[in-house]
């Protein structure tokens, strides 16, 4: 079924509010998960609200925290999260990472001790709708297994690019492993195969039987030693550049999964383009793009199409879990 | 056949030389061929020394042509390799990067119109060396596919990420494509097959034979639709960041793939970590990998070993490559 985005973000806030959220970080809070629901991200919005607000009940994610400076050097600061709710402190970090790029061309700012930021594609839309190129990522609790390795000591940590541009910002979301876990679920509820191998079954083969994946643990890593290897670089320079918890320290339950580590890196894009040169090698290159196929797409490109649908039509949402919501929402 | 590393340094210094070069770049360029070699990525070493002469010969490289400081914005600056060797100027922006960092936390030099750096590593080594953490990527030619396209429109983009570490950095070197074009190679000539998919045969099916693929020339990005997206997201910030061409306006033929983009960025790691709390960090999460099994490493732990024997026993060279590149340096 559909409900209408307002009203959708209306219900959120109305339980955060419940929950002891200050109005505006109710506000903020609430927006971010309607927006991720909005733009066909369920998994990360709606879907994910119920566990958001069991590890509040648990005192895992303090609503009250909000991020603080905790020291400083030119275009890089170290911020603490103090356990608050992740999607507010990866927002405020990337906003002041964007500060940073305005006055030193780039900025980049390492979060400790926060919480699940849900979609990561979130801050990359942010940080170019304020016209910056955004960088980010977060570490995760030990879910991959290293290359060569069946013990999940890696995480799939996602990755977050975004360049902004007029018509439709260029927003690369992924996590590191082939499939996510939401994805992994879909495909085995639906009894698909995978499209491609995502992991190794109890036998330690390479299949594409979700179902054989999550009951390994063994998820593939993209480009099988490559994304390994890069999983380990993001989270050795999250925890160092943060000084907070690598992957090792992340309890691998995902009821307890805080104290995460992030970076948030931007740069100036178009204050000093005055011309438009760099909106419009964008512009080629998305072009050149297109043009090598009509079912070829740039990343973030069916974001646009998903999100007026969600405004026109209202926004997609899981019958039962939106009632749960709703009465979250009436007993608050 | 092994070759000692002075020997092997001093010959292609002296092609050099012979070339024109003044005599403390012919110094670094010959050092950073052999370093290559030495670390038992021949491929980018001296295997490949021949075809940058012969571009030296064919005007495309300007062995006079040093990278000179475009603009600059804090923290960032912009730099034109006025086509000069692709390895020196690589090598002076991550120095400015590094230096760029130490004053402002985070450091980041976009390189336009420069040549091939052949070991991206290199310069991941080099911010290593120096105490500082180092990204770096280059765009290259189009040689790979979008997803969804048969057509090569994007780069394979090496992309670099380095760690420092007193026991052996850790140095992640890779291209975006499962294989790089060098790998294709080797597996046809040993008539093996690749270990997992590599690209698809003409027939569009995935597949792991090395011929099928290089005649397709379909290169599997790393992580399918992953990697692919990734590669059109650093061939866009390369571009704009550097005022450079995008991998669409790179010439699609290896002896003329020139005037590329690179982006340099180096983070401050130990200046401020008098207690030594991110050495320690870096060792816990190495620690924590190796316990993974017998067969994990990090990304660059066999350099080392590799380096240590090329020291001890001389650097591993193709006798006909080194045969050809000794009759240049008698006849230069």
């Amino acid at each position: 079924m559909r409900v209408p985005f307002d009203d959708l973000h209306r219900t959120l806030e109305r339980v955060l509010l419940s929950l002891g959220f200050e109005a505006s970080r109710a506000e903020l809070c609430a927006r971010l998960f309607a927006e991720t629901s909005r733009d066909g991200v369920a998994s990360h919005g709606l879907n994910r609200f119920p566990r958001f607000v069991q590890m509040i009940q648990a005192g895992v994610v303090d609503v009250h925290a909000g991020a603080q400076l905790t020291s400083s050097h030119g275009a890089t600061e170290r911020w603490d999260g103090r356990r608050g709710p992740g999607n507010l402190n990866a927002h405020r970090c990337m906003r002041q990472a964007i500060a940073l790029a305005r006055e030193h061309g780039m900025g980049c700012v390492a979060l400790a001790n926060t919480n699940h930021w849900m979609r990561g594609g979130t801050y990359g839309w942010q940080a170019a709708d304020a016209g910056a190129i955004g960088i980010c990522w977060t570490n995760t609790l030990p879910n991959m297994p290293p290359w060569g390795s069946s013990q999940p000591r890696l995480g799939n940590n996602p990755f977050v690019i975004a360049v902004p541009r007029p018509a439709g910002h260029l927003v690369l979301d992924m996590s590191l492993s082939q499939f996510s876990f939401g994805a992994l679920e879909s495909y085995r509820r639906r009894g698909e195969a995978l499209p491609v191998t995502g992991g190794f079954d109890a036998a330690g083969e390479l299949t594409r039987d979700a179902a054989a994946i999550e009951s390994s643990g063994r998820v593939l890593p993209i480009g099988y030693w490559k994304g390994a290897g890069l999983s380990l670089m993001l989270d050795i320079i999250a925890a160092v550049l943060s000084g907070g918890r690598a992957t090792h320290e992340i309890p691998p339950d995902s009821l307890q999964e805080t104290a995460l580590s992030q970076v948030f890196i931007a740069a100036d894009f178009t204050s000093r383009d005055r011309a438009g040169t760099a909106l419009s090698t964008v512009e080629k290159i998305v072009e050149d793009l297109h043009a090598a196929g009509d079912d070829v797409r740039y990343p973030g490109e069916r974001t646009l199409a998903i999100r007026e649908r969600s405004m026109t039509l209202g926004v997609e949402v899981d019958e039962d879990i939106w009632d749960k919501v709703r009465r979250m929402a009436a007993s608050g």
